[in-house]
């Protein structure tokens, strides 16, 4: 795959997150402000740059296990991520891949470092024992999308325009100011442009979700201090299916646990990440 | 605290993960075979090390999130840790760990690598919203450990000398040949030494119990890919209780999900790992 912008054949995603390599192991990137929560970039999305830049550098193809540790907000325009090899294996190698961007000081701050083991889905045995089941919701048409917000469409965060999103009413109780109480949030979810999920998106899958701490009645930015995602499985096509559960909000931090379900039933992506919660 | 042993004064926790300063950012440890199960040492055990190693480095005391990637077979004796901080905030600070030993050709080879965000336990409040429970588990004298095991003491691994263990015995079935199924391990952990845990030691009672893989029929050796652990709260003195849950085995990767409460039934640790599984 050329490393040059192909944008009649991409999709929204794929432009977005593309990257241009400068020199071995350092990319260039221009992050899209289409991928905004308010004044800042979604981390999932950012992760899913990251992923594609150190994807180009390791020998193998995949995300296995990516870990990203957000150091300060990043803002849509240039960036660089500088990518490196610790281990490359016969089946699995590891790297670290940092993004930073040049500050109005001139300096290049870091922003987010990655450490993540890559493998190849493809060359897995088709085995599977999984206890975990999928999660019980509505079909696709009876939940509710960016159009259903009570405040209008031009209310959501602009991210909402890059995915098909459809939450399951009994998690949406926050956007009519009575939230369930119970940290969990679920829905189908696509990207807008049709394209369908691979490992790189589910990277971005993992924090597309509205933060459950709206459901347990915060209403403040929630920050990722980290996230963790295993990719386990390549997706089928068709829409996703994310599950997401809060169960230890504790001064002031909370975890979230995330499934992805694709759409032949199989449990493809298992995340977690550590934010923090602003208490009202 | 003095970098210098002091045996006298310390558990063998203490003294087996204690790392002496070489020069800023550089740590020797000397690992001890006393935490090796078969050839291998723990991967927790090591964990705590570079845990240990990275908090003299980093401003803040207490590991927030740890996320280790085990590229190579650690083995007992001289090591050096090699920490940098990536960045150090008011209430946050994020930093890197490596391991390395010197190989029989004389070449530093890395074993391990961490990216870790440190803060201070002690500085958080004390709101608690947790939805959920503690493991429904029986008393700890009605709980197996070493002594009980049917091929006797001597059989458990090494590092089974160092903790009193005691397992639930709904998760002890693969020790008579009749593993449950049931991807679920649990039991009561404290140090053999009578150590209180805190937050090092939490990183390596998060791999301390037998791998959840044999209760799912699964003999051979289960290689940890990578590991997080979350701290959330300094443990309270008393034995800990530690869940291990499997729900995906597939394609010859597993996850193992853990949570840990103390003694005044507070989630102090949640953690997974993926892991490697040697299919029958």
């Amino acid at each position: 795959m050329p490393d040059t912008l192909s944008e009649a054949t991409r999709s929204e995603f794929d432009r977005d997150t593309s990257v241009r390599l400068r020199e071995p192991g350092v990319h260039d990137a221009d992050l899209s402000p289409g991928w905004a929560i308010g004044h800042a970039l979604n981390g999932g999305y950012l992760l899913a740059v990251l992923g594609r830049a150190l994807g180009k550098t390791l020998p193998h193809p995949d995300p296995f296990t990516v870990t990203a540790h957000y150091l300060s907000a990043t803002a849509a325009g240039p960036a660089v991520v500088r990518s490196e090899t610790a281990r490359a294996g016969r089946t699995l190698s590891t790297g670290t891949a940092s993004l930073f961007q040049t500050g109005a000081d001139g300096e290049e701050a870091e922003r987010i470092r990655v450490l993540a083991t890559y493998g190849d889905l493809g060359a897995l045995g088709d085995d599977v024992r999984t206890s975990a089941k999928p999660p019980i919701m509505p079909p696709r048409e009876q939940c509710f999308s960016a159009q259903d917000y009570p405040a209008g469409p031009d209310a959501t965060p602009e991210i909402s325009k890059r995915l098909d999103l459809r939450l399951d009413p009994a998690t949406c109780g926050w956007a009519v100011g009575a939230p369930s109480g119970r940290g969990e949030m679920r829905g189908w979810l696509g990207l807008a442009d049709g394209r369908d999920a691979d490992p790189l998106s589910l990277l971005m899958a993992v924090d597309a979700l509205p933060p459950t701490a709206f459901e347990l009645g915060l209403s403040g930015w929630v920050p990722t201090v980290e996230l963790t995602v295993h990719v386990r499985a390549r997706p089928a096509p068709g829409p996703l299916r994310v599950c997401v559960t809060t169960a230890n909000l504790a001064g002031g931090f909370l975890e979230e646990d995330v499934q992805i379900w694709d759409s032949a039933d199989r449990l493809v992506t298992q995340s977690r990440q550590l934010a923090r919660a602003k208490l009202d």
